[in-house]
């Protein structure tokens, strides 16, 4: 497939009127091919018309038909091969095998929703029958299901340049809800974005929809994103990226005549938390783990380990020695894009500024590779400096140095919010672990016992989300099948006639869904 | 029992230092004693930090004893007897029947949450058992589980003194949630709040709960709101009344450092379609169903039909024509506060400057009492003039006249968010009234057929909800057992050993909970 630079409009491809961007290979610093131009007001206008026609028609049809259509993009994408693999580790210097695992996560998430949609339980049926005779007011038929909040705009991240991006959990999971998605793909892969973009129109046409289901816009600045999130046909935004873009839009969402939901992933620095019995018991193991958790992907994940809690003494400086010895043997990695590694290169100074170096990645051998490195403080310091629990996204981690369970207790409540926290114990660790459980429940949206946070299952239990900055909205997960629930909003049905009802509610339960019927749910 | 005019925070009364209120009555336009001294800055940071203070220990308290606490607030309520009618009636200027009723629909909807609670599907638990053989890489055992969201804040509404205030709708439904709830009372009702707040305090005392469970605070102006909205232990609000007041509210939490949730339920004209056929069939009928609706509870619900849209003709006509024979026969009836009478009447006002009065109730023959109105306009009219569609709480409704079924369609997608839609239908219509459904979907909360809006079921299909402005989070509800999913949020454990787990989410799962167990719901 030849790349074309353009966008897609529904079924139509156009050339933006706007500056354009050019993907660039961070591994060497230099352009690719084709430039993207950039799409104008206009264009977002289009796109938004499209959606918003296609919303009605989308929003009903079949259960069956619309996981058909997820698991239609999951062939197509996987049908480009090859071909999208190299584009997509050129334009973020990710090697190939990680590009390939992460393919098969984003297929695998496409299919994952289309069960879920099969499922039906997002529709959360339930039913109070008419009670005619009761006193002193008879009841009515009371149906509820939930139906798709309208088109949605998703913002495509830099760091899964599939699972997170144009066919990501974003837009699998709006599709499935019923939404009509218009993407802004990241700049930084604007090829990758083509292709999988494109694997999303052809699904569309194959599967008969309405062409509105699906558009792809490119913009250099922020004025397509600007102009999608003020829309009015546009009724949720779905964003995983920086702190600064996230709260950026969240505000332009809540200014509209009609503010609309976002759910932005943004700023975390994932906690782990090294209790006495374990870290006497294995520092060493637990160094090992956290160094390879720490530089995996150049340490480009929201789920980084970015912050060490533990207890001062002999076996924290024997974890904090591991640790520093194996520093220095991780090869600088390239990372995602020049602007991304000049942000770590300056994020990284300032914690120079603020705490202790303990030890150094190998130094760069190109461009745009980030060096590893490991920092130390003290409790009070931490609590002292909000420097210090600025996220740094890349291979950094900061070691905090408590003198005892009260201080470390002191230092999780001053947390802000977070995707994850981790929890290293023996058993002799649990009554000290359970009593900071409050504390890691209200800061986080996943907790993990004896593992490292980066790696999240795409399954029904995950929760990748958590209070802000984590994300803008706690109550809700970008991963995981329960991210469908994000996209949904309940509609009540009063003694409506069997004839004018949705399948969904009609009194012979065509959809077969286990609904909760007057109080109690069916087997 | 004797009113005191102080605050409840946990069990201490306290009198506030500001500026008091009084309740007036307004049918006699009477001040009634005590007068509330309004709370400052400190007090509503005690109620906060108590509140804060409760929660880890409140929302881990057991199903059953949470229930239990819901159902003692219950008791304690029906135990006040005559005292607590004789007040609200005074208070409200609400007949003592309805202030019955509205005591028998509290204490139900405080029980119909402790139901909820003891059932547990609000948990959500989710189980995704490990897989150690899994290739590529193993995957872990991880499992969600839903926890309160924290300490949250109530506005008690006017127009309800019972069901949508201190013990109302949000405070049960937080409650049933694990929350802590600070009340901030109405003005309107300051010695209903009192008491039913004692009902409360003194629940949380019988039920050997931390005594931050709960506080109830006054104040005249808004500081004790945007105080206790800005408070940084505050995750939640929950608020019935004004669009200005609402969208204040959400300006605040969003303003802050960790914005929050607010569930704001605001405005809504509840458009009432009559299809041909059933107009043909039955416009008598149907004009004495809309004038008992409109005037019911002198017009001040929020679901109150305030616009009528039909086609026009000679059906249309005869509709017209025996609401207007109607209204003259209608009482004015005293409003709630002196405020709400001023505000009709400027809304009254102004609709006459837009359009045609088609007929008005009885004049007013006491202080603050609504004389009902009804107005009739052009569909083209209505479209071009936005303050046609301004909601007039109290017993106002406008009638549209459409040209034909396009110029409805029309008229319906100029519609603002609504809490209802109601179509009037016979079997005939049921083609045309099917047309307009996904428009109406997108526009309401609840449909309607062949009722009235007005009357509110609390059960499990209640959506009391629906786009902005109707609400701020068109998400949700705020009447019904669901709305208990406004206050919640997912929480993940990863790899926890059992006895680390909470009980929801033990292996033996010894709550009995129907979990989604590896993709499949258990029975």
């Amino acid at each position: 497939m030849t790349l074309t630079g353009k966008m897609l409009i529904g079924q139509q491809s156009l050339s933006g009127h706007r500056d354009a961007i050019r993907a660039i290979n961070p591994a060497t610093d230099t352009p690719l091919e084709p430039a993207y131009a950039g799409g104008d007001g206009e264009q977002v206008e289009q796109a938004c018309a499209l959606a918003w026609d296609a919303f009605d028609t989308y929003r009903e049809t079949a259960l069956a038909d619309r996981a058909r259509f997820l698991e239609t993009i999951a062939d197509n994408i996987e049908a480009l091969g090859d071909e999208l693999v190299e584009r997509a580790s050129a334009e973020t210097g990710l090697p190939s095998a990680r590009i390939q695992g992460e393919r098969g996560r984003t297929c695998g998430q496409l299919r994952a929703f289309a069960r879920t949609v099969r499922l039906g339980e997002w529709l959360d049926v339930r039913v109070d029958t008419a009670q005619p005779q009761r006193q002193p007011l008879p009841r009515a038929d009371l149906r509820q299901r939930h139906i798709a909040l309208g088109p949605v705009a998703v913002f495509g991240a830099s760091n899964f340049p599939l699972a997170f991006s144009v066919a990501g959990g974003d837009t699998a999971s709006a599709l499935a809800a019923g939404c009509p998605v218009v993407v802004k793909a990241h700049s930084a892969h604007p090829g990758t974005s083509e292709l999988v973009g494109r694997a999303i129109a052809q699904a569309v046409k194959q599967c008969d929809l309405p062409e509105g289901v699906f558009s792809l816009l490119y913009g250099s600045g922020n004025e397509v994103g600007i102009a999608l999130v003020t829309d009015p046909r546009i009724k949720a935004v779905g964003f995983t990226g920086s702190r600064s873009g996230g709260v950026a839009l969240c505000q332009a969402a809540q200014a509209r005549p009609e503010p609309i939901p976002v759910y932005a992933e943004m700023s975390s620095i994932n906690p782990v938390y090294l209790f006495p019995a374990a870290l006497e018991a294995r520092a060493q193991a637990l160094a090992e783990g956290f160094v390879a958790s720490l530089t995996q992907g150049a340490g480009q994940f929201c789920t980084n380990p970015g912050l060490v809690i533990a207890l001062q003494g002999a076996a924290l400086e024997r974890f904090i020695t591991v640790a520093s010895d194996l520093l220095p043997g991780c090869a600088a990695q390239t990372m995602l894009t020049p602007g991304i590694f000049s942000a770590y290169e300056t994020g990284v100074s300032t914690l120079a500024k603020h705490a202790k170096v303990a030890a150094k990645g190998l130094a760069a051998s190109g461009p745009n590779q980030g060096q590893a490195h490991l920092f130390v403080t003290q409790a009070q310091a931490f609590l002292n400096n909000e420097h210090l629990q600025a996220e740094v996204f890349g291979a950094t981690s900061l070691v905090v140095e408590c003198r005892d369970a009260e201080q470390m207790r002191l230092v999780s409540e001053h947390l802000e919010g977070q995707l994850t926290a981790t929890l290293h114990v023996d058993e002799h660790d649990l009554p000290q672990a359970r009593a900071l459980l409050p504390v890691l429940e209200r800061k986080a949206g996943r907790l993990l016992v004896n593992g490292w946070p980066t790696g999240v299952e795409v399954c029904d239990a995950m929760v990748h989300g958590g209070p802000f900055p984590a994300t803008s909205d706690a109550r809700s997960t970008s991963v995981g099948t329960a991210a469908i629930l994000r996209f949904l909003r309940p509609v009540c049905y009063q003694d409506f006639p069997d004839a004018l009802l949705p399948h969904a509610l009609q009194h012979s339960n065509p959809l077969l869904l286990r609904r909760l019927l007057d109080g109690q749910r069916e087997a």
